[in-house]
């Protein structure tokens, strides 16, 4: 049994992961925190939860020093002024914002317009995504949990890339997300009788997760990768589809490639049909479909934007931190 | 052919009365205005409206002028500061909000906390339910056009009342709106990740259009008739269902009382089967299934919330005023 | 560490069952069973379900011999073909049809056509209902689990009819349901483009959720008590909300009551203000908000129909029968 | 003012037909026939249409005859049947079924699985898009109407194609439709709880759609042109979004580029940001964003499917081919 802390619990990724650290054997939370007007339960805001804990008003420093990790639920920018005191606590700190995926301060700068305020943890931070950096989450003081797209992009393309099967010029990505994506402050183009049957690209060319990604398909590829990556919101709550282009070098069985490339990971799987996003919804799954005609391929990787693109592989990376099995809270 | 002026063209309502005036053969818009930031085509801020009209930021007396008839899409308060002086300039003035339809100033008061600025306008304007009124709608000068629900709720309720069929003090209406009731402004209730596959109550008691309802209730049933009124949010654009529950004085053909009452009624349609709100949308159609079983009744009354609910009523209203067909921009 | 099966695996029902009972720490699935055409796991007909379990395509005896406790997701009238041979087997049994929940057979027939097929069974079946009948279910060898309509009207109605404060004759129940409780069977109404983005009210006084409620209403009250109820469709996926309008014999303070009535209840939840259905979603939460202006008063409950309403009831239940906690499985 | 005929009048593309028609003032709708049961006014199945026209449950000849125009809203492979006998009667035919747009019978027999019952026709049918085909149109006996995916397709690359300006073998399209364009007919992936709340591809390398973007654009360009097209579903009624990736020869300004190529069409909106598809929702509109960078292009091109993809289209159609104004019925 660890103490856990969450810092920023009145978003829905906050939201989502109180709810899978309640159902978690082996974790107690000793710690919410939000900038709000007043202290109350954590169910006075979210009636969803079955939990009196109370949300703080600030972080309470004392009962944060209990605690054997902490989770960032905070906006860009804002993580990165609590990380180094949080690491110098002796925390161990699961950072659900962008701020530590960028390994290179300029790249960071030039995306998010800012200097970066900690950026010598930046090596040290570790990249949250278990299918490829298990080894190194274990032993990580300081995980950068990847963004949604990142992670359904990275999960589709990691096989082909890792075994040097495609063109790596020809890699267009087109992503669609639930509303839920775009956070919990209202805004007219989410206010209900506008986002409602109705769907748009946008952020064509400038999306912030298009360095991520890149950043992580050059690291798989060993070389500089671009991609074309178009975002588009969707009339629905959550779920994510990345339905991505490529060229095969030469014409392959994707399915069985696939499916050797993830043998034995409890949350990917490799469906012979299209997936849904629906059948992601609330699990921390992503369901991968890889199908080619010729050289020509299409992967198709969905996955609940909220979960495995946030609270639910949060919470993975936690159980590998501490060697709990890695479903554990988030069946 | 006449010349028509719109204030407060930002919203759904002055959307939706745009979109009806440019379909109506007898009408040519001379006038548009709402504060903006910015003068810009109408079809810069509602793309689906095939119009280059400039907004106004401003009225624009000279142009306001040279108009038979000024639709007024504000917010309540606000109406009421314009009218007078458009009446002065020998307007016929359709006034969308909630400002002149209480005929008492002492109800007008106790319901929007705020003493009535033109209450002596109250005895000349008519309340535009065409079903009702129309006479008095020919005639008049000054147009209160009614609310959603009122509109949903009399249609339902008048047949029976008027024909002294029910019990005064039975009458529940469990209404059902769309989330474009609540208007164009972005808030966390109407947030699309709240707002979407959920429904809940709101305004137990305190709806303000629950005086509105019980002053023609009253009107028509010739003594004091009180409600009780809850209205629901349910997760679709548009589209209002009111639900009515009360006793009859005795077992009555009900569909045949309907049809009689509304006979010729271009926008009454009395079914036989339970009305679903979306065979309502984008029409100006109420659509009424009465059913009985001994003294009990049930009477549901579907409107499109924007449209019988508030722009297509609007311009049915002028269609009166002027003698237009009266389906004319309304098919 | 008890062995369950579970018989009609491939609706709504039987997924959010299994989805619990996975989660669930005492309980090992040992048999899964559908009408279906060939058997494969069950992930292959609900990929969001981390499991590979094989659906079989029909009952094996040895499997469910071995089981403890045996759940009927199947249609109306097909359960009761079931229940008897099971229970010789030793099996408990609980039926989420509603085949068992009506105790008078005369009342069976007139609801259902058909004269029920193991009528000696209903006086031993308890109405699985906790909050009412927690101490006969844990000794119970056959549940009938409430439906979905009336799990939510009777938490809403019991703590005043227990305590006598209500006019018996003036319950009117508005009750509004995702489109999931209309099963997983394809149908124009439910066809997307005809459910979507419309809401209509349907079973105008025939709907056979009534003599459910009204035996037990009637049981509370140790009178004869009928209702008016009138069911509609929401276009969401899930959740429940009833509203329900009465009569006071006197001014209450209802939500000290309410909590009173209530305490120490893990899944009713009284509310300050209305609830939303979507804060039920997923959960075996009861959210009731009951509210009064002199004699009138509204009570406003919600549940998700699928869990509270069926389901996580029927898992609640279990935990009940085998003293597990409570909320086991169910957070 | 004409008489016109609507064949195949209970799916949603005869109900948008009709509803267009009956707000056009040039004609008369003189017959609708489906194949149904009874004959019934066509407002009991479609309760929005004010109207009492009778639908026919055959079609009768002597009511065709008397008509200028016939619009067929039949399945593939029945229209094609009726087409050779209405032509012959002297009809001019407005086919919204693929049977007569594509013009090798051996590709419609290898993707429709079928040999064309009257091929002949084929070469003088016109496909029906009017800012390609405006002038063949008005001459036209039998018009092909297009499919929607290929109308949002083809108007979004056109301008690129004709002035050469891009490498052809380097189209992507990732479409994303709304759920009407499955049609009318339950299923259970239109079933509401399984498509609403969930995005999803669909008919990966295979769907029909294919051979008829690839025919058209191998016509603008003078040089076959394969393109990479993927359908997806996404819960919605309407709406529909190609996202076209491609990459240009040089730099270009293309929002320049089109606003020139389009000036003067009524229903091509170039817009300077991402459309919403809902800003087209029961519009004739097709808006279009071009953006690029550098040489890496995507183009934006949403509809409504059922109107500018179906309905609207064959309206505009025919009022080419009548010589009426373009927009009538169509505002």
């Amino acid at each position: 049994m660890i103490k856990v802390a969450l810092i920023g619990a009145t978003g829905y990724t906050g939201r989502e992961l109180i709810r899978r650290l309640l159902r978690h054997r082996e974790v107690e939370i000793r710690h919410l925190s939000a900038i709000t007007e007043k202290e109350e339960p954590i169910s006075s805001i979210f009636p969803s939860l079955s939990s009196n804990l109370i949300l703080r008003s600030t972080m309470r420093v004392e009962e944060v020093a209990e605690c054997e990790v902490v989770f960032l639920c905070l906006p860009h920018k804002v993580s990165m002024e609590y990380v180094p005191s949080l690491l110098d606590f002796g925390n161990r700190v699961i950072d659900l914002s962008a701020d530590f995926r960028l390994k290179d301060p300029s790249v960071y700068e030039e995306w998010y317009g800012e200097r970066h305020a900690a950026f010598i943890l930046l090596k040290e931070s570790v990249y949250g995504l278990p299918e490829l950096y298990r080894r190194e989450i274990k032993e990580a003081n300081l995980i950068a949990n990847p963004g949604c797209y990142p992670t359904s992009c990275l999960l589709g393309l990691a096989p082909l890339i890792k075994n040097r099967l495609i063109d790596l010029t020809s890699i267009v990505i087109d992503a669609k997300s639930g509303v839920s994506g775009a956070g919990r402050n209202p805004s007219l183009p989410t206010h209900f009788p506008e986002a409602n049957e109705g769907c748009k690209a946008y952020s064509l060319f400038t999306h912030r997760h298009i360095p991520e990604i890149e950043q992580e398909l050059s690291g798989i590829a060993g070389e500089r990768v671009a991609v074309t990556f178009v975002p588009h919101l969707v009339p629905m709550d959550c779920g994510m589809l990345s339905t991505i282009y490529l060229r095969l070098q030469k014409e392959t069985d994707l399915i069985g490639l696939y499916k050797d490339f993830y043998n034995g990971e409890p949350f990917i799987r490799i469906m012979n049909e299209p997936p849904v996003t629906k059948d992601t919804t609330g699990t921390n799954l992503c369901l991968i479909h890889p199908k080619s005609e010729g050289k020509r391929a299409v992967i198709l990787s969905a996955i609940d934007n909220l979960i495995k693109g946030a609270s639910g592989q949060a919470v993975q990376n936690m159980n590998i931190m501490f060697s709990f099995p890695e479903t554990e809270g988030l069946l």
